[in-house]
């Protein structure tokens, strides 16, 4: 199985995968897929200015192309499925295709793109954005990777792309058909309602602040209970109220996360002065969002009475949530029906390429069930049952799309 | 004013001072100490073996020393008082001795203790540690400094001590006749009791913990609200119940700090799956720090079931409380009283070289009010009239103590 060659691509002692855009092993699963493309399915293979990796196969009409695809790189010690399963699903309908002499109307182009994942260039979903105009060659030309300084424009032409005529690579809306793309769920609400596949309606919206609580250092022994103002007790204060508010919703499509804190002077003897933490609300309502942070802004105000710690905020993402095409939606649902499970689709609680595409194009996704929930980890974990049925979904919807799509 | 002096040595940018154990700044404070002691007051100057640098009076009868001073390093980006005021007082008793040409029937002796602050060595106290036979060469023989690796034995030579013959610094128990040491409160206590100096009756147990939080890293996007793990929220959860509880107890004796912490993998779109954080339980009184601990291990068992994080907890320090001298204690508060104030006497909520002293000769303390109650920080205050007020204590106790003490 295809997915099991990619997974040896940077696996790492504890069984995770480390896979960065950049890194060696992002080079080498490249490699290999391009080898593939090209040998195994007999396709002209193209890489464009961001890297994103094509294979091309004409279609019998004038008509636009059909996408399909995924990514391959992974978060560093991440799972064997996030991307790599998508692009393998890809590779395999394309193959069943070719190898069943299929005809289609349309072109069907297979994609992988470039750096989807957060990464050392802090620019996630990078060959998406390029494509969907989102990104462009001034964003990018003085990106450089957070550890050691690499220029992006250096890792991109050693990917055989070429950052300063990036903005070729661009694709104006209008010029394709649709694009598809399969990807595990990397959460636990298919395996709560007993599913193995679904359909996707929307991209969450992502919201994000750094909240940094500031109080007073002082003696840990010598001052009393009642005199501190302790920036990390405030913090932590802070962070159970968010996650009760959060939960006060009780909605899978609402969720909050504080993953992130620094305290200073961080000594076992002194009251933190200061307390930094980043605070990631991810929902696609935006009512819901808006009652979430009325709440977090009344603990504040609450724990700064209660503390004397004083709480600055500042929004540094606001990406709002995205719907994906409806039409897609339909026909996936509609052939998950057919195969007598049940109608399910869900809004993504992750970040991913489809979402891009969606501005240049008519674009949707399939999401695979990921036992026990896990994602963005080595444990991550999809039966091998779902993902076959997975694929054979991918290929209905394919077909029925190049029946169906005029254009 | 010698204190004024004293405080340019190692000060920094922000009005802090910058004095650890080994930095320059300890160096030339100690040059200037050596060079005041030895010009201005006349008196034989010596470093020992740990490089405590002593100055000696003979006194009228053949009687054992009474000692008196205090420390001269500094926290980082600490106060003006802390210590410093101690060996300024001390120097000032000293020279009014000389000068009043007063007749001592004990040799008095005056001390600047090595490295009293927590310090890149990772020992503290170590001056007086060593004196009393609770560190030595073994000890002592293989520590560095935590940052540029640098070996204790080479900052004490640098110091004029002499590591490699450390041992002989240590002073058996019935070789002096008593301990003197002033020191600023660092706390709050006698400014809430209107009082601008004190007695010190014990220094208080320090008891501190390694607790760890362990969680499930997952997606912050994907994962459901009630299927997380989140050792950062346990370890939030945990720090504002011990503060609850240490509170509870509504004692200035009873105090507890959670001022370190670092999680993983500390990255806003990741649910963390490890905190890790020092606590610090202070308090003289024993009954007090079991009940403190047992309800710790109830919220412990409490957020382990709720939210499905294991906590692993580690005793890293059981210093327990130390008592010092009530004959020096009793001396201290009735020459308050003489002044006008009321006698008090309190438990010190930091560590000081007294308590080691205590284990080798009669120790006492007197503490000056910190305005605001601050210390460990640059904002320490001690107001000129207290200071003076504390000399003129510390001048009487010391006639007393030669007066009285038949050793």
């Amino acid at each position: 199985m295809n997915l099991m060659k990619m997974s040896e691509f940077g696996i790492n002692s504890e069984g995770g995968i480390d896979r960065a855009l950049g890194s060696e092993a992002d080079y080498e699963v490249r490699e290999w897929i391009k080898e593939y493309w090209e040998t195994k399915l007999g396709l002209e293979v193209r890489t464009d200015q961001i890297a994103n990796i094509w294979a091309i196969r004409d279609g019998n009409e004038e008509l636009l192309p059909i996408v399909t695809g995924s990514h391959h790189d992974a978060v560093p010690n991440g799972g064997k499925y996030d991307g790599a399963m998508g692009v393998a699903i890809a590779t395999e309908v394309m193959q069943t295709i070719i190898e069943s002499n299929i005809q289609l109307r349309h072109p069907l182009h297979l994609i992988s793109f470039t750096g989807e994942e957060p990464n050392p260039f802090n620019v996630s979903t990078l060959g998406s954005k390029v494509i969907s105009g989102r990104l462009h060659k001034k964003d990018l030309e003085n990106v450089c990777h957070r550890g050691n300084g690499q220029k992006l424009s250096q890792c991109i032409e050693h990917l055989s792309g070429n950052l300063d005529d990036v903005d070729g690579a661009e694709i104006p809306k209008g010029k394709l058909a649709a694009f598809l793309e399969v990807h595990n769920e990397l959460g636990g609400y298919l395996e709560s309602q007993g599913a193995s596949v679904s359909a996707v309606k929307a991209i969450t919206g992502i919201y994000r602040e750094k909240i940094t609580a500031y109080g007073e250092a002082n003696h840990a022994g010598t001052t009393l209970m009642n005199q501190r103002k302790d920036a990390f007790l405030g913090m932590a204060e802070l962070a159970t109220k968010i996650d009760e508010i959060a939960k006060s919703f009780n909605d899978p499509n609402v969720v909050e996360t504080m993953g992130y804190i620094k305290i200073s002077p961080n000594e076992a003897n002194v009251i933190p002065y200061k307390s930094e933490s980043l605070v990631d609300i991810r929902t696609f309502d935006n009512d819901k969002k808006n009652q979430l942070l009325a709440s977090i802004d009344e603990a504040v105000i609450e724990i700064e009475a209660s503390r004397g710690v004083v709480f600055k905020r500042e929004v540094i993402l606001d990406q709002p949530p995205r719907e994906l095409d409806k039409e897609i939606e339909e026909i996936v649902m509609d052939e998950i029906e057919k195969t007598g499970e049940k109608k399910l689709s869900i809004v993504s609680m992750a970040g991913h390429d489809a979402a891009n595409m969606q501005l240049v194009t008519k674009s949707g996704m399939i999401f695979v069930r990921s036992i026990g929930g896990k994602g963005h980890c080595k444990e991550e974990y999809s039966k091998k049952e779902d993902i076959c049925k997975a694929a054979q979904l991918a290929l209905e919807v394919i077909l029925k799309l190049d029946g169906e799509l005029a254009v």
